[in-house]
């Protein structure tokens, strides 16, 4: 984390200020459950709390509250308050929600690609350890 | 997660059985220390581990050993054992762990792209929430 240089940008070099901000950003992003209300609110638009919990499985209520807070603080997610009885909020993603879940793409492309690699390394892994 | 049409990838239709799992690696490896160290050895090549602690700010030695661990198993990282004395253990990417850290590309560049803008978002819901 030290050389502005890293291999990926290696045309784009950065201040340290940047350097530390984009890995804090990183940090918060790259985290299970914001990824996958992410996916969720790209899959579907604007959903219901209710709704993106079924959505995210085995996401506590406690979990998602804190992580959709957090995504609506970054700027990822708008949370709109409908005034009915009862009321109703609902999540939608910003465009920059949507151009982060464009730039996970990648991710997700490679996790299809390499699911069975994967697999086939656990099972190695697991038999290595047991003999 | 349940339509297997998501929306980034239309064209590729998966089954439910591959999706689980995709979620599952996507959960395992959307995680802030796999990140972190996938950049680390992607920037240094080989290291040992106290140089990867070095690298990865923050990051506990439990944390550390657990995350490398999961890396090799998930066949991200490739762990020798010199055989000298004191033991030299290094740790270096495979090509699957190249694979990803060029999939996190973009999620990279989407931080440095936007992280003026998310700045701005947290001044603004800080400001909202205190108001």
């Amino acid at each position: 984390m030290t050389q502005p240089d890293r291999a990926h940008h290696p045309e784009e070099p950065v201040s340290p200020e940047v350097e530390r901000l984009v890995t804090d950003i990183i940090g918060r992003v790259a985290d299970k459950w914001t990824l996958l209300v992410l996916e969720a609110l790209e899959e579907h638009g604007e959903l219901r709390f209710t709704a993106i919990g079924r959505e995210v499985e085995g996401i506590s209520q406690k979990m998602l509250t804190q992580t959709l807070r957090q995504m609506e603080r970054d700027g990822l997610v708008i949370r709109t308050v409908h005034p009915v009885i009862p009321p109703k909020v609902e999540y939608r993603l910003t465009e920059m929600g949507h151009s982060l879940g464009y730039a996970f793409c990648g991710v997700w492309g490679w996790a299809q690609t390499n699911h069975a690699a994967i697999v086939a390394a656990r099972a190695r892994f697991d038999t290595r350890k047991a003999g």
